[in-house]
């Protein structure tokens, strides 16, 4: 039994993860944190978990966390968890954190996109990235893990076999995404205010978006070809999910035949990659840990298709596949 | 031509409101305005807008406003209301108030319902209250009328016939109804943020929703039995339109077709009320003025069925009839 | 282990018995049926389950089912389920019956809703109802189990209690539900048409439906006393979850408290029932197997507000209740 | 006053269509058809339209369509219109067709897209296209106007003017089209099911959309350049809107402002088209005709967004902007 901490306690990602954990054998929840007032019961900042989680949410700093928790998952806003993450590795725990805070390479391209200093600069680059599909090992053995982002994960693993099989370009990749709205998170905004972005879809931080560098530099650090990508994400009236279509160009003439074979062998032993025949509906992935794949040759170009549970794979689930792999539990427990 | 200024128009019901005067060829809408900074255009608020309205938000009182419209419609939060409505009356201008503040008969309900003391007491059960299927011949000649909250339209609409036709008891009556999340306003709440709404119903305000004073008390006006209700909001994942089902007693026995007859009758003349044989959808008449009601009898129970769409038939659309009959227009400008 | 056999694969409550039995480590699916040609990988008539399950549809009889299973779940439509169910319980196999042919007291009661003779009258009157809220030690015994209807489970719930303790009248009840679209299956109907349902609320089959004596005859059963109820569903623009409102006239007066001790009281030991301090939100329950309780009391009446997942609570989750009971594992195995 | 028919009346199409020209105050709708058993009332068919137009729906041919009506909006089935269409232009009535059976060049493109052959070849390559934005003054004079489909109008939209002042390249474009539910029709299709597609997104007809060579061939016709597309729609849980991303890769280095300012330049007249600031949200155009364009550059590349009503402008509306040029009535009549 692993005793584990959630920090920020009251997002979607945050619920995702109790729920996930309280069907894990092997994991304890013992600590939620948030700044609400009053330590409320989680109960009441998550009504869906009353009866089944009975704890607090208490305003702890790392010290306190680390005496009650041996693995800290963050899911704490990007910036913040700088300033908490160091101190919980000092004191020894193992720490997954869902932030943006430890995903990129370099503290200056984290400068360029997020607009601020990065608090904790020596650790980029070194942090292993919590993609189990390319970086399995290394995360076995990591004290910290970085998280990976929603959209990069679904575009991460739809180009990665392709770029790593030299069969597209690196340097002509368009990754036109949707997500559903869980994905802004749980403060409050007009954009994601109900009729707002009920009945309506639109496209948001058009050549802006932060998961444009996480992408390039994760498929760099895993192929050794650094990609240049567009990307432009979407806004769904749903609530999951994320469906992402990579259009690329191959290098060579290739058939779609040849694009699955590489694509079934690739994750041959993935428990939580289904290479599909058909392109994917979101809502076949949406509440499991799956990111479904699904390939076509369009005019001589590569579409390639993939669809996740933006806070499953896309998240919380991933961070408990980090966690079974960091702590030698099967990797697939409370997964399925 | 009558100039007309939009009192607080940033919120949903002054979109709509917009949207039917831009089709009203007597109506020119000479301001708008709203607390925001920097006397935005109407564009920016309202993106639907663009290129359709060219005039700025301004922040101003009700003497800039008087001097430049004839009829002002407030769409403005409770209790704000009447800080300026009496200024604006005092000018000679006429008015349309979308809030509540006219609605009740006296002070002290309105004080019990909405916590606080209202702020232009001697109007309270004097002001003409803007169903036109009522009180038709009163908001003619108003100078203030009242416009109808859009549970009330719903529920007056459904009961009024029966009750006034000695068909039902007054003191036996449940109104159960269900509204899309407009209702609940453009503000930032946590209650109306996408994801907490979406895929999921319930009900809010359980016996203290302070539509009930509002339907008893109309009702009682129109029919001189005041009725008792249980009335109890549902929030629904839709944008528009609301249905209410409201359960009553018959006096005495009746049947279906005797029903139908009183309706018929009562709402013969009416351009806005449909007596429909089935039980409605509300995206019949959602984007209308109309309201749809059925009828059943149930195990000797009577069950009027309502359906209406909450910014028009319940708010804009119910204003712009109220303009209408006040300046003499034909009642259907604008609305068919 | 137990074998056990799912026939009508293809609807929606059969999707979610797949994924819930395929959490429960003693239950094995041996058998899928369904009458589409070509014996379809249960994969591609549920996309969701590809890579979870390798299991065909196929086209069986009884006699062949019983040979390969052990514990049969019947998603049939009804009046096909009674075609079926004698010669599987003559096999000696057990049934856990998700249709409605087994739920009522009598042949003419059924006749009279159902509009069909009745197949198997002598198992009316006679089949445990599978809430095991109310018939848990019948259940254990069982060899068929009539397995509850959506709405029933919602408004049996919310009432019995109540009228157990003799705190409402049985002859003034009201029964005010809205359910997900997933309530009304998988078959194709114009209603149910994505454009026809959605942003859109309507109450149908008003007076009509056929869940209302099987309210009434349940609550009977276990209470003794047989309410009437007037019983009024709605479809809601969501997938899934349903919302019940029941209205009751209260023998005595009573207080929000003695209401709450009755309920508290009446569900104490029951692992899926959560009493409610704030009416509920179907979002909350929907994916689990709870039913969540509020009450309150308006004006005098009594409000009893319930909220479930209607393909979990409501169905499949309840099937699976009623499996654990049968074969002795613990009550809760696959549905926390 | 003119003399309208619409053929095929109970469509999604046709209702709008409908709606609109109850508002035109030089249109009466004499005729609508369907195959429909007993001549229905049109609010039976469209309760939305009860008490707004009584006409029953009739199984009428081409013959006496042409007695009753000078122009003809059909609302049919690609195929089925080729048998129609030349009857009524034989019988002097003129013809705006909904369908795709008018719109491409020639026969061998037809039958290669939509596995048919052209019942009336004759007439392709010759029929106007009625999008007003590139072909008005074709329009005016036309017996027969081929009205364009949903998807190619925002795409047509968002590219032509850049093609034309010879801005991007004509062999590098990708479109990722995501479209509201409504697009699919009112036929029942398991696709199309409400728990289907809720909470869902997924591409379909990858490399093979019908609508993919008409807007190559109606570029070709407006710019004189050929382009070669590669076109993905997707399925949104929405009613209605259309998205459109349009990447292009430009002929020589551009930025945003240069953009702009031929797109500005170009639509500069235009009633219908909204050359906006911010990339649009389909709700902003959502029950309009207009269509919003915004673009961007982003790494070298063009990236157009276009947004439309599907039933409105691309279709509907579209259909009533061309009646109003093809009759000489103001081309906004009914559409504003």
């Amino acid at each position: 039994m692993t005793k584990v901490a959630i920090l920020g306690a009251t997002g979607y990602s945050a619920l995702e993860l109790i729920k996930i954990l309280l069907r894990h054998p092997h994991a304890q929840i013992t600590v939620a944190t948030s700044r609400q007032e009053g330590n409320p019961q989680i109960g009441s900042v998550h009504p869906s978990l009353v009866g089944r989680l009975d704890l607090r949410c208490e305003d702890l700093g790392p010290a306190e966390v680390a005496k009650r928790a041996e693995c800290v998952f963050t899911c704490l806003p990007h910036g913040v968890t700088t300033s908490i993450v160091p101190q919980l590795l000092a004191a020894g725990v193992r720490v997954i954190d869902l932030s943006a805070d430890y995903r990129l390479d370099d503290a200056a391209t984290y400068t360029e996109w997020y607009g601020e200093q990065h608090g904790d600069p020596d650790r980029l680059g070194k942090t292993v990235y919590g993609l189990p599909e390319l970086f399995r090992e290394q995360i076995r053995g990591a004290q910290l893990v970085a998280n990976p982002g929603c959209y990069p994960t679904s575009a991460i693993l739809a180009l990665t076999p392709l770029l790593k099989a030299g069969m597209i370009e690196a340097d002509d990749i368009i990754i036109d995404s949707k997500s559903g709205v869980s994905g802004a998170g749980r403060a409050l905004k007009l954009t994601t205010l109900y009729p707002e972005c009920n009945e309506s879809i639109s496209a948001y931080s058009v050549g802006k978006h932060r998961h444009t560098p996480e992408i390039e530099q994760i498929i760099a650090r895993a192929t050794g070809r650094r990609p240049e990508v567009i990307f432009t994400p979407h806004l769904v009236p749903m609530n999951r999910g994320i469906l992402t279509a990579a259009y690329s160009r191959p290098t060579r003439s290739v058939t779609q035949e040849q694009l699955y074979a590489t694509f079934r062998e690739f994750y041959a032993a993935e428990p939580f990659v289904r290479v599909v025949d058909q392109p994917p509906s979101t809502k076949d992935s949406v509440d499991t840990n799956f990111c479904d794949i699904a390939v076509r040759v369009v005019k001589g170009r590569v579409l390639t298709i993939s669809a996740e549970d933006n806070l499953i794979k896309g998240a919380s689930g991933a961070a408990v596949q980090n966690f079974n792999l960091m702590y030698g539990y099967p990797e697939t427990t409370a997964l399925l």
